[in-house]
């Protein structure tokens, strides 16, 4: 049994969705960031990181949404979530969820956690202004670049769909059309369609 | 014959080592920042993102170090550069090199980037003051937490050790005494000492 640690709101959907979609045997338990349980001593035991999601297996915890995704594709081979007898292929996946982690969900990030970086409210103030112009800069950069479609890459579903589509997700709050993007928009609902999604919302409902 | 991307004093360097390592056929080519070089056309068609490193393959392009990394130890396994066997294993080396793309680099590019997140000098002096304390702490982090020694991942040289190495040299520049971390200090001498370590700084040197 995997025990996936998720928030409503993070990064941990596509994490979430992915066991979902592998057809794990697992169970979301939920951080409540409102009491600021991701810093509590029992949580900080399991993930020292202070955030979700943490993937607990059977021989530790991991962490890192990039590396749960291959995790769980290369775990799960018969779910067909990742092109694992192809280096190459592979190795596109991983630079698409790599990007996504290191510059989309960082951009996305200056919105609300401008603390972990800088000090003054200020500069908090100036970070959240320039939200709409990174996330569409990103996403643009996705649209003409990067999301072969109908999935990101191409005919076969793979790890980088659940994570597109979790960060899709929150570019609304950050004043972004995502039907300036039109192949976005069009995977965005493609994947809300999906019964693993509608399973991975309806347990962050729970 | 594979051709990368790279430039002085960036994260290029971990793939440009681990090219090295894995005995590949490859030559390094370097784009000057001074001229803006990363902004040209001719290498936005190459890598549109503007960066280095990128990796040209006879398949294809590849971006982003965690990608690239795993890429090379997947195509020259007889190097023994990742535990391509064991999948948690793997995913444990993951894991690290995405913290360390996700955070640590990001929190680096803080002294020098702050355009890509916010539009004032103000802010920009506000983030380069914090640098010390944010890389301090990532280091911390992995220092407890992390790096098992003498590598990374302990007995065994993986690529999250040239990844690691090649961050840790910007601890002088960010004002982090590495002295304050005996392992990363032990590990950045013992990476020094290595033959494909100076292959890769005699290449950029060249």
């Amino acid at each position: 049994m995997l025990k996936l640690y998720v928030a409503p709101g993070t990064c941990a959907l596509a994490t979430h969705i992915t066991l979902a979609e592998a057809g794990a045997d697992y169970v979301a338990e939920k951080i409540s960031f409102k009491i600021n349980q991701q810093n509590s001593p029992d949580y900080l035991a399991i993930n020292p990181k202070g955030r979700v999601p943490a993937l607990v297996t059977e021989r530790g915890v991991l962490t890192e949404t990039p590396a749960m995704l291959a995790y769980l594709a290369q775990r799960f081979p018969q779910a067909r979530l990742a092109p694992l007898d192809d280096v190459f292929a592979f190795a596109e996946v991983q630079s698409f969820n790599s990007y996504l982690c290191s510059t989309v969900h960082i951009a996305h990030a200056h919105k609300l956690r401008g603390a972990r970086w800088a000090s003054e409210e200020s500069s908090f103030a100036d970070m959240k202004r320039k939200i709409p112009e990174t996330m569409a800069a990103c996403f643009a950069l996705i649209e003409q670049k990067m999301l072969r479609g109908p999935w990101v890459m191409g005919e076969q579903y793979t790890i980088c769909d659940p994570y597109l589509f979790t960060i899709a997700q929150w570019l609304e709050g950050d004043s972004v059309d995502i039907n300036a993007f039109p192949k976005v928009a069009d995977h965005f609902k493609r994947m809300s369609e999906r019964p693993a999604v509608q399973k991975a919302f309806a347990e962050l409902a729970a």
